[in-house]
């Protein structure tokens, strides 16, 4: 029997903070953690939209810190699921931070969040499939492939000449 | 004139946390997102005292995590820098949980986080190069070239072709 | 010469927050007060959005509480201004809570917060017109001035008799 | 068999609040949602007080907030039960900021809670009533009827020709 | 000139804190650090009524925790400043827990806090010396000298034998 | 049958601390009841090391506040249990401040708080004994016993006179 199907915009999350002094340095930036920690609620919750289930984080991938985002910025991320594969989802997050007297925005950065969907004994349960529509779902979808190859290299769970997808960002074969 | 040397045992920073009711998710493991702010705090402060200067988080590595850490663990984060360029630096973060009532330590998981140092109006700002002293020390050290060349292709700032040291864990060349 | 005119949609602002432990009562039920402090975040939001200014929050309507909402709930809270008058704004709130393991989705109140847009040294300072784009635009907007009616009456600021807007709920006149 | 009686005195309490900077905005002001999250702590215990049970916020009514409170000042917070009906509860919560190194005390406003009690099973439970002692006892215990009939209009429970006690104030019959 | 006059009463401050889950141990018994937090914020408070001034912490007398304070309980804590010495201030705090269900209060324990009003540039001083008014007041004005010398033994700024006070709860001379 | 024995290093324990806008007064210092509760927490944590049980805060030891510790600085706070006595443990802490962009540390100050094992129903359960190695840990477990007496004492529960080890502070007998 076939899995269920669903579409990315059905997982799809808005999450909007504020920037308060607690979260910032001594420079009145957001700390990265602070971030992170926001990233990870969000991307949460989208898995659990996607899957109806309870989700653990299982990794995250490289992020990039480029732009600081200040104190009193409002911050919004948003998160949608990209691909599943039997009991994991790819959850990509885009951030943005505005700065809303001058109304300026800037997009901070984005980031790729697995989770696994669970029972509640904590045991691995399979989700929907993701049936891409648009063509960014699609850029998404099939990207998700090697990003999973390199997640499972560095984490010592595949052998790197396996990973026949990821070898195409080094030119090679 | 030659940069300054230091150790990593000059920036080993140790923390400790206990894991509490809002920490934890509906299965009472500790959500990934408070953990990623405890290890931004804790490498922060051992790129701090490395370099005595303010720093921002630059980057953060693949984090995998494995092991669910339980609400009422003991969790004792270990940081240290691990190489320093011009003006970031590498921290590596090492993860460790507790269970008191029966001592059972679990080993959760290590992390790579990137610090920029920079001076009071956000400008970077050279630092300390590290000398490595035990072998761990120089692993940590020789990997970190290998772990800068796939952060710098992934934010797409460096080529495939021209990262010799990462080509290495592919078998290629 | 003739002020700004912006649209509800250009405010709008969505927020997600995830019931946590701290947040309930003995039952497990989100408290009331949290729920108005995140009330009062994502409508300040919206209302900076709007006028692009510093805001501060004037005054809180009549709100109800009529579904407990659970731990480990997702809450979504929508926010856009309905209508501004000088340098206040009115800001409609709809919240929804959903149960993600059943998918559950429960619309749990609406509010109506008011906000005065500030400049530096907190005097009041103008702010954009609402233009209604929609139906619903337009039925918030038009409510907006019996509401404030009752807000000005009930602040002692305005003689009940001189609320003709108001009279109309009460059948008079 | 008639209802126990309980004095408004019986359910007073008084809290107070250092104004830290995570509670306040970028013009060093008390934000409105803070200050209603402490609304709701001191009126729900206030309440408990009076019904010895568990209570769940039912409504708030309208509050104006019109003297910025500072960071660093101290807020106190003063609730007492002013009627009860059947299950539900009035409270009625003053507040005051007092700048210490002046000296100079702010009333910066007040504020009506409405409390239901529940039994462990969130069911409504009849509670004591109040007895009015003083003549501001009175002036509240009065004033609940008409508040509560407006409480009753807006949440669309009352029909506006039936609020009697509540056309008094439009000077109405 | 002789220095102002205070009565105790005019710094009499009461704090209400119900006990959230995030306060709690593993037995959900409140944490004495929680406990002490707010002691330390309760006395500051009164400390500052006193002397209308920025105080600091200067000390804190032995503690005991000999009844465990359980999640949902209402804590009272009423402080009052006992003695002025110069520009310090002993404040003794009284703690209460409530459970509200069954009515039942525990008194929880008392402590002593020192503080130290400073000018902006953290320079002590000259705070109003206190004049006792009742019985109990007197008791515990009388009984500030004796915790004075035992406080200046303990940090080694007085030589036990001159602790003509102390001396006489060792029933000593 | 003896008890079992266990060194003090076996329940060392390293926290570190930033410290953030919310920690501190109008000063900018860090407020004495947040520090207490970091103190809480890292001598709890040693307790529970040492006895491998939940453990509750039984008392505190007089504490000085002598050298102010500043926005943005780095504490430390290294704990050990010094002495157990059937099922209560005395645990030191000591704090140290460190200002990093000058690299400048501040011995901030020490204190002893004491802990009781309990097993799952809250009853007192025995622990291990302490076994000094070194010369600092039998200084301060020599020094245990006269501060169990002043404890005792404090506490009502020890009639001075029978205080032999802490009569020799006064250089009494």
């Amino acid at each position: 029997m076939p899995r269920k199907k669903k579409f990315p915009r059905e997982s799809f999350v808005s999450m909007t903070e504020l920037v308060l002094p607690n979260d910032t340095n001594t420079l009145n930036n957001l700390m990265g953690g602070r971030l992170m920690h926001w990233m990870d609620i969000v991307s949460a919750i989208s898995a659990q939209k996607h899957s109806n289930r309870i989700v653990v984080t299982a990794s995250v991938d490289n992020i990039s810190f480029n732009h600081p985002i200040q104190l009193g910025n409002v911050v919004t991320l948003k998160a949608r699921v990209t691909r599943a594969f039997n009991s994991s989802m790819e959850v990509r997050i885009d951030v943005e931070a505005e700065d809303i007297p001058t109304g300026k925005k800037t997009v901070s950065n984005s980031a790729y969040f697995t989770f696994v969907a669970v029972d509640q004994s904590g045991r691995p349960i399979d989700v929907p499939e993701i049936e891409p529509e648009t063509d960014e779902d699609r850029e998404y979808y099939n990207g998700a492939l090697r990003r999973r190859q390199l997640r499972l290299i560095l984490a010592g769970r595949m052998k790197p000449q396996d990973a026949h997808e990821l070898k195409s960002i080094f030119n090679i074969e």
